[in-house]
């Protein structure tokens, strides 16, 4: 594609090539003014809150106000659009995933509830609202709604520390509702002022250590059930559980308890395999924990063996980020409001949850119809059984909810990870460690720090890297990624490999491409070459500030007193804006160029003119 | 220097084209592997900590023990080098720059010493031991020595919180002498642990904006020594100062310390007009601070006004931070030192002053000999006049303070800043107002969050720039950057605006291509172009993590059920690395591309051969 025959060609075309040079030069140096920081500020505010440039299109229309009024409606309530396609295939579909969803919804809730130290009917009023809120306003069909195991441990974290839940479940209770509530108002304000992309903050690598972390958390707390504890510490980290646990095993635990949990689990673990083998037993490790359940509060009820008390669960959660972000911020006001509404109606926080989803999904589920079918369900087993969760062992509750944990725990993703990258592994196990050693606050908030720490080293490293010509052609790259790029023997082309030269990083820049012309200077003595140029390549600059212009005005005035030139090629928008305001273009004498094939041959066709 | 012209080609010289950029997209995909995070972490603290490479070339030498012995010595101690030239001609410049100096030294010494809360003798010996060793160890020659203003500042905010000066006194200054003991340990480790880039973290904005706030807040509390008031607030922010003036001005202040203070001040500014005027006059406004304290100290003895008691003082010190930076870990070294040993000898914390250093320029120092000058003529006065210090009034010395003080505020500088960097300016404001209206830390906290942040928002902004053919070239470009750039009819080349792909932008950079895809396909009824391949030209990209990569994937996805392509070019290192590990290449089907160029043809020339 580009010919570098420069030099064989004619002097004429050696002049026109001069005058395109140049023209190329002025198109860098006279590019247009770039939008201001105000400007851009409000162009980024209006894309984060207008994403699709105009949101009511039928608004321009004069006598479409009725479509208008229907397009809002369909934008607001998603049911109004699938529900008139809706047929009997697709209930009969629904319903049996609905159904399983049930199954397998129930004891989970239980399980949820008691693990954010509810009782277990909350988990079961939080799987019948939210779900038909999210029916009439969500997008998705897969996803299924209710309570989840990493909020419900948030939940059991943070809200005791305010109020005692065994000193005062009322006042407890209320708390979670009104923290359901605000996490309801911040979901449907974030969704509504298309904040959802604030979701991203927390990174993929830290999700998957912060939920393999809560995950053994969870599981931990399951030993105070499944091992009978009466009474158990209220820290969540690791050290503390152990000693909990370390301190009961030696005084009192309730061995028939550890054997109820144990076969339950051995049960439900053994249906999850045969599920595996045979697809067509999809529902036998969906409806396991509600069998066990049943069969667990039957032995109780009929033995009258009555150590009813409170419980703990476990389940996939935090998924539901991908959940926002695959459905965008329409998702993000579905789950506010089922939330706000859900909190009048003494439910807790509820998400989508990703178990249950799967199951959904594999049950075959045709619409939102499922998560209704679902409540429904949920509804007519409050009316009939909650007396009879009084007898629900804790135990077997316990082993539901061991039973979640192992594909919360991913070390193949963390695997991933680390061969992938480095220093995303550091986040991961930062957020797995901080959850596990300390808190779940202090997980999240180290799976942050060391988010935006890993940006500022990557941003201001002050790596340089020398370009080579590929041969044949007059692409300039990184002499160490292409091994068969050729250096230039009297011009040393450097480019700074951080996409910002600024106060952090300019001075070591500086020095380092001091250092490395010098360098390149004193081994002239043993045959090697001479630099005559330094050609700074700024095309991976996105910015620069004071400090990095003045450090570029040392550098030139450092290489001139060694008789070196230094030119610099491609300044990206904002860089030559600012060189421009800095005066720096002047001073720099002309050699900005375009290209750095372009700056070779000028600056070293001038030298030799010069000899 | 490229031709563009391979449309008018021949089948043959096609084919060739056709395997030279096959070859070519095997160069990006088969790099060689980047050094491993490890290697790369070594490596730069090696860098760090040994800039240049070999940092005793004479070890190597067999016989070469004493000229390595020479060599350490004469890197440890500069003045090795410089004393075996020395003349009468330096010594007689020297001579007369180092008293010229000791009598600007004198009366700014006091001032500064009473500014930090301690008597002022402690001013006078930090101008005599430090000077001495900065001139046996440092490297410049035109820096003067001694204690400054925003130092003195420091520590009359910080050491009051520990002990009060009032009423302990002799505590106060020992913990004044710990600290300066502490400042000389970190000043010399950071020096020989080459870790002088530390200092870089502040950024030009933010000491322009901190020496301006911190020469508001010293001259305001010169109005206590001015004004004569004897309760004074211990606070420094700005509220607290005036209110405190002001609650003075109505009960108790001295007119006649006020009227003195006034006449001085105005003495010493006609001073530097004069000298600003004739230049061969520089001496009047260097030693009229000395006439100032010598003419009122014996007002005050000849009329017996025996006010004597503190006093406050200032000049120029943040500058001694561009010290470092300029003369490299060697000052930092010599400054450690000096501060250590001063720290036995009675004195506090003495750095480069800038206001100082430019009268021993001009006044034509030739070598560190100026500072031993003025180090003997500073001791010789301190036997002589010690007690005489008693009369000084204090009026004076802040007249003298005040005098130095519209240097230290640089509005020019903040305007320059504001026209070429918003955001900096944002950051010299944000330090200026921290000064001015909380404290000094906490304004030299708000300088380096702001300039913190402001990379973490350039580093993750979601910006992309559509590219266009430069017109006759094979050159991509920004369309607004450079308007004569020609946008493809099918293909869209798309550059993300940040130098990483990671959790924070990924999602968003992926919904804005996306948007921008399916926007010029829905314009196409309008006459407009259809998109068939998206081209993301990555040459901007350091880096991209886990979550960038699967935002990459999605990206993809989507195009395809868009029915569009996506092909990526120029991949940097460590990003083309982390794709292959991730199986990225492989699944993007090879559409990988060494410059935007040759993925136009390439993919455009796929989808006509497939019409």
């Amino acid at each position: 594609m580009a010919s570098s025959a420069i030099e064989t060609d004619g002097p004429e075309i050696l002049d026109l090539e001069k005058n395109r040079q140049a023209e190329k030069a002025q198109w860098v140096l006279n590019a247009p003014e770039p939008p201001s920081l105000w400007r851009e500020l409000m162009d980024s505010a209006r894309e984060t809150v207008l994403p699709h440039g105009k949101r009511f299109p039928y608004l321009k229309d004069k006598d479409g106000l009725f479509k208008t009024v229907i397009s809002v409606l369909q934008t607001m309530f998603p049911i109004f659009s699938w529900c008139r396609h809706y047929n009997a295939t697709k209930l009969r579909n629904d319903l049996l995933a609905g159904l399983t969803l049930a199954s397998l919804c129930i004891p989970q809730s239980i399980g949820y509830a008691t693990l954010a130290k509810l009782d277990p009917q909350y988990g079961l009023y939080t799987s019948v609202i939210p779900p038909l809120i999210y029916a009439v306003m969500g997008t998705s069909r897969d996803i299924a709604i209710g309570p989840v195991a990493v909020v419900s441990l948030l939940m059991s974290s943070m809200v005791p520390k305010l109020e005692d839940p065994e000193a005062n479940p009322i006042a407890y209770r209320n708390l979670v509702l009104t923290t359901t509530f605000f996490a309801g108002i911040f979901q449907a304000a974030f969704g509504l002022f298309r904040l959802g992309f604030l979701v991203d903050f927390l990174s993929h690598a830290a999700i998957v250590g912060f939920v393999s972390g809560a995950a053994i958390v969870i599981g931990l707390q399951q030993m105070k059930g499944l091992l009978g504890i009466a009474h158990f510490t209220n820290k969540t980290d690791v050290i503390s559980v152990m000693q909990a646990i370390w301190r009961s095993v030696h005084h009192y635990w309730n061995p028939h308890n550890f054997i109820l949990g144990c076969s339950f689990l051995s049960f439900i673990i053994l249906t999850r395999f045969v599920g595996k083998r045979n697809r067509k037993l999809f529902w036998l490790p969906a409806t396991a924990p509600l069998i066990s359940v049943v069969l667990s509060t039957l032995l109780v009820y009929l033995t009258r063996a009555d150590k009813h008390g409170e419980a703990t669960a476990v389940g996939r959660s935090f998924a539901s980020i991908k959940g926002y972000r695959i459905n965008g911020n329409q998702e993000m006001v579905a789950f506010g409001f089922m939330n706000i509404l859900g909190s009048f109606t003494s439910c807790y926080v509820a998400t989508g949850s990703f178990s249950r989803s799967a199951v959904n999904f594999s049950a075959g589920c045709e619409t939102a119809m499922s998560n209704i079918v679902m409540a429904i369900t949920v509804i007519i087993s409050l009316e009939l059984f909650t007396r009879l969760l009084y007898f629900t062992p804790i135990a077997v509750l316990s082993a539901i909810i061991l039973s979640a944990l192992p594909g919360l725990v991913d070390p193949h993703e963390a695997y991933y990870i680390w061969k992938v990258d480095k220093l995303d592994f550091l986040v991961c196990i930062g957020a797995f460690f901080g959850v596990l050693l300390a808190s779940v606050e202090i997980g999240l908030l180290a799976a942050v720090i060391i988010s935006f720490v890993k940006i500022i080293i990557i941003s201001i490293r002050p790596g340089t890297e020398e370009l080579g010509r590929l041969p044949g052609t007059d692409i300039f790259c990184d002499v160490n990624q292409y091994p068969m790029a050729v250096k230039n023997s009297k011009a040393l082309i450097i480019r700074v490999k951080s996409g910002l030269l600024c106060f952090a990083n300019a001075n070591f820049v500086k020095e380092k491409i001091m250092k490395w012309a010098t360098e390149e200077e004193e081994n002239d003595s043993k045959g090697k070459r001479t630099v005559q140029v330094v050609i700074l390549d700024m095309s991976n600059l996105m910015n620069i500030d004071m400090s990095g212009i003045a450090s570029l005005l040392e550098l030139q005035s450092n290489l001139a007193s060694g008789g070196m030139e230094l030119a610099i090629t491609n300044p990206k928008w904002q860089v030559i804006h600012k060189l421009r305001l800095a005066n720096f273009a002047t001073k720099m004498g002309g050699r900005v160029f375009l290209t750095v094939g372009e700056a070779v041959d000028a600056c070293l066709g001038a030298k030799m003119a010069a000899v």
